[in-house]
């Protein structure tokens, strides 16, 4: 179509030169800002730079210097984060907006196949980011390996089971898990149970231990139903499970807001108010936390924390900095409201 | 720490020629695959590479072809699509499965501020990627400022109002809202009202413009509410607005299915029955519309087919093909369930 302007072939020095009428060497010595050119030749040259659209190729030159500017994010497992996990946006948008400040470009990259996984390799080892953070890494994922490798700057958001000698930031699940328990125990809820999720996540195992550290010698088994997913149908068919086996129940621990919104439909499904009926309490303090009637307690995740402190441990350690390698654990209070 | 690494440096092809006793144009020539290399050189290269951890930098390679095999994959307004639009991750699913079996890395990057434009424009000037492709751009934007002066291989999803020559998929969402509005006034409904949303946006004024089609003359724009975003909340606020002035009402379309669930939120509130009160159709067909109780009637939106043909569009004209300037129009199939 003759509306297309020549879409094919991006301009080069060569292109500026034919049109100036002057050396590629002028040409080069205006566009690196250097000295010895008259004032004639950089007018010619600047207006031939805008004519035939030219831009410089700084990619080849900042890999010259080995520095690309660029910090990857790695997603794994998309379909579960960006479908189902609140978290994930707040972590992008927090990581966005630390290395933008140290302007660095964040270039998130998505693995949702083997296949994902090599090229990704290869484009990490190709020299295109200088650093890189990593979210929901599995065991003996080859991303991480080649990392180790590259020896290239790192940080993982969240604890993979065989994370060695890389830094990481993240929550302590367990605590968090413990904390929100008992503060529904404090309530004076007798038949307590929990809707557990991603028990084969270290997330969601962590959670269940903190609730049974929480109730201690009362923790009963049967009064623990297991989901595969932090989901809202998870957390519907988890709850309509446990008023099955426990039908006087009073207070439930939902694995995540999702979990316990499913929860609240049950219960709802089931005649049973709440919190008056039974107390519910749920943890990430979502979006949907507040979509909820009621409105959920339950515990902040900083998600956009999680970002900012995972793009800072990279920065720190692209200006030499050694990685606190015990990890770093962020703050995540309790966020009281009204379905406990 | 003793137990880090060598982590600060990344090995080069000198350090391969020191350990491995040769000269850096040996190492070079087997890296490269080159002929004119003993067997024996090449074993104890290879052996150097491995224990040193060099890999070669392919960035600086492709660079010399002018191919990074990178696309890349722009999101504006990230906090509204990644923590409210369900569309945002089948979008970018959709694409990255189409790039990656056609070898292509597609590399997110996030726009969230005039630093980030900015900085933007200056990484795709760069020669990091060899296509864009761009989600929620708006008028007179940088990004596509830059795209055009570098004749760079790109494709829009959805339309900004001022594109001029270039390419874009989406849906047609006056003749989709159109569609809804019809089916949801084949149940009989007479007094059918709009919770509009996004009005700033094409898609918002288009879905608006749809409605107004299927009432014709029986169209009063005292039934239609606007509100600012796709959002639950706008939905609760919407429909509570909407029974004030008009109790009476039967039927509502909402811009979207979270509108949907907080008009169904609302209408609970206010005690009446859906479907049996009011009929309420949404638009997205996300995981809202299976959530909600009843299961929301909508429109069916092809989020992996948009982003599937995104990348399709991008890769032909990195074949040479030209783009189709008319825009590619996905079918947006009615699911009628239980809420209408």
């Amino acid at each position: 179509m003759s509306t297309i302007p020549a879409r094919r072939r991006r301009a080069t020095i060569h292109d500026v030169a034919v049109e100036a009428g002057v050396s590629r060497g002028t040409v080069s010595r205006v566009v690196n800002d250097e000295p010895y050119v008259s004032e004639q030749a950089r007018i010619a040259i600047e207006a031939a730079i805008e004519k035939v659209g030219y831009v410089p190729n700084n990619a080849a030159r900042s890999l010259v210097m080995q520095r690309s500017q660029a910090v990857g994010f790695i997603v794994h497992e998309p379909h579960s984060l960006f479908l189902e996990d609140p978290n994930i946006g707040g972590i992008l948008l927090g990581a966005n907006t630390a290395l933008s400040s140290a302007d660095y470009q964040m270039v998130c990259l998505i693995i949702d196949s083997d296949r994902d996984n090599d090229r990704v390799a290869r484009y990490l080892s190709g020299g295109f980011v200088d650093g890189v953070i990593i979210v929901s890494a599995r065991q003996n994922d080859p991303i991480t390996r080649i990392v180790e490798k590259l020896a290239l700057p790192s940080v993982f958001v969240g604890h993979p089971p065989d994370l060695r000698q890389l830094p990481f930031v993240g929550i302590d699940n367990r605590s968090s898990a413990r904390a929100i328990t008992e503060r529904l125990i404090g309530t004076g809820r007798k038949r307590i149970g929990m809707i557990a999720a991603a028990l084969d996540r270290d997330s969601g195992a962590d959670r269940l231990a903190g609730f049974r550290d929480a109730l201690g010698p009362r923790f009963d088994p049967a009064l623990v139903e297991d989901v595969p997913l932090y989901a809202f149908s998870a957390g519907v068919d988890g709850m309509r499970r446990l008023l099955e086996r426990a039908p006087d129940l009073d207070g439930v621990f939902a694995a995540s807001d999702a979990v316990a919104a499913g929860a609240l439909e049950a219960l709802r499904e089931a005649g049973r108010s709440v919190p008056g009926d039974v107390g519910v309490v749920g943890f990430d303090d979502s979006a949907w936390a507040l979509r909820c009637q009621p409105p959920l307690s339950t515990v902040h995740q900083p998600a956009a924390g999680l970002g900012e402190a995972a793009a800072e441990s990279v920065l720190a350690q692209l200006r030499g900095e050694e990685p606190d390698l015990g990890g770093i654990l962020l703050d995540t209070p309790i966020v009281w409201r009204d379905s406990a």
